[in-house]
């Protein structure tokens, strides 16, 4: 039998690691580590330093390349469904090959293993292939958790339920109805800049939690040519940019 | 000049703290320590022993009694808000107190203090109350992250949104229109009920991420029953309970 832990371990800062986090990796027989290519190649560089610095034990690392996801596949799922079963190729072969008679395997993951990410559902297909596979999900700080962290900020107003959503679902379908408070992720367009401004004050921060922190807040009104112009100059400078937004209807 | 830090502490195991929390509590001066009395005194036990065996620095502990809430004001916000005054006025006390020349006073907050908790809210009073405040957000893994790894699912369905609400609120607006995906907490009536439960299913948790942890998943139908059962029968033996839930739409 094989363990398959899906550890969380925050948004791109090495302290937002849990005790329970470094226990568990620490306990691991095998580390996978992603090599994303390219714009991710300081993300991977965060999971070699956690595996190097901040662990008390020496599990076997294993790095392995990420398949290339098929952009130009016509529907959006088809094209995520073919990268998920080529990923759980991936790692079925890693993990027959690397703990042959069972064992611990763990696996870092960008923020926490809930929030928009293919692991869980990966794990799911080892499963559903016949691997003898126990999963464990440790969970981790996500970026939307910095956002409202750096801005100081709850994520709710008091009482209120909030909608959590990607740029291309607000765009699609516009504000939700009923609904002060949205966050949004997985964003590649400044989808804000569709919506009807009034009314709407925007926090927003790109990498999150790292170095590179870039944060701004104001009226949607007044600072959405502002962000858009940041994200831009940061990606032209740092190379890639990930960025996230909390959006409220004042009342 | 003050800094208050609110230290995100976990739902209820010290393996949920960060690097991150931990060094926050370790350079504060004071650590403020509420004690919420009757059913939650194993609450403020925990963040008692995180303070005593977790830091290696020893801040002052201050330990200070909570303002009950007056259940019995006719608006709710209007019990809420007074409540929150009330909070303020003794933390301004602590705090004149306890640093009267400024310094670095840190609360461990449970769960996150983004996620439906009022100590933001609290901060902001001081502030405008004219109090030369910084308030520093560490954030902390929340009950709902912690439902999701125990039940090892994804918090949203691929690339959808989610809603994040309680259970006054499910109760008054019904299912929201066009989500597949809603996480309900702060809910002492098990809400869930009174929806049609034909097509939804349930991951429930009571205690989750501690010691007492209760998980109960399968399609509305036919665990909602069972979940009131265990809900009812785990709060008379433990004499509280806190509890939340996902509730996921099948396509
Ligand atoms: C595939 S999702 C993964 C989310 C991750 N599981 C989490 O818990 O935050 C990637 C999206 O998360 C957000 N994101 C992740 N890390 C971020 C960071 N450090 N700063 C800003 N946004 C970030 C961006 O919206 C990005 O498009
Ligand atoms: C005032 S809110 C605070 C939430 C907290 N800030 C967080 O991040 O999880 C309290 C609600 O959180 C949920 N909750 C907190 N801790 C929990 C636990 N250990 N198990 C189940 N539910 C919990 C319950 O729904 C409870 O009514």
């Amino acid at each position: 039998m094989t363990t398959l832990s899906l550890v969380g371990i925050g948004s791109g800062n090495p302290d937002h690691l849990t005790r329970q986090a470094l226990k568990t990796l620490e306990a691991a027989d095998v580390i996978l580590l992603p090599r994303k290519g390219g714009e991710k190649t300081e993300l991977a560089d965060l999971r070699r330093m956690i595996a190097a610095e901040l662990l008390t034990t020496a599990p076997k690392i294993v790095e392995f390349d990420y398949p290339l996801r098929d952009a130009d596949t016509p529907k959006y799922l088809d094209g995520v469904n073919t990268w998920h079963d080529a990923l759980a190729a991936i790692w079925q072969d890693l993990i027959t090959t690397h703990v042959p008679q069972g064992g611990h395997v763990a696996l870092m993951v960008w923020g926490d293993p809930s929030l928009y990410d293919s692991t869980l559902r990966i794990a799911d297909r080892l499963i559903a292939r016949g691997i003898p596979l126990t999963v464990n999900v440790v969970p981790g700080i996500t970026s939307l958790q910095m956002l409202t962290a750096a801005h100081a900020i709850p994520l709710n107003t008091l009482g209120d339920p909030v909608q959590i959503t990607t740029g291309r679902k607000l765009r699609e379908d516009g504000w939700p109805e009923g609904i002060s408070t949205v966050a949004v992720m997985l964003d590649g367009n400044c989808s804000f800049q569709h919506l009807v401004p009034e009314d709407l004050h925007i926090w927003w921060g790109g990498y999150v939690g790292m170095d590179q922190q870039i944060l701004i807040e104001g009226p949607l009104a007044e600072v959405c040519a502002k962000i858009i112009k940041a994200r831009a100059d940061a990606r032209a400078s740092i190379g890639w940019i990930m960025d996230i937004y909390l959006l409220r209807k004042s009342t």
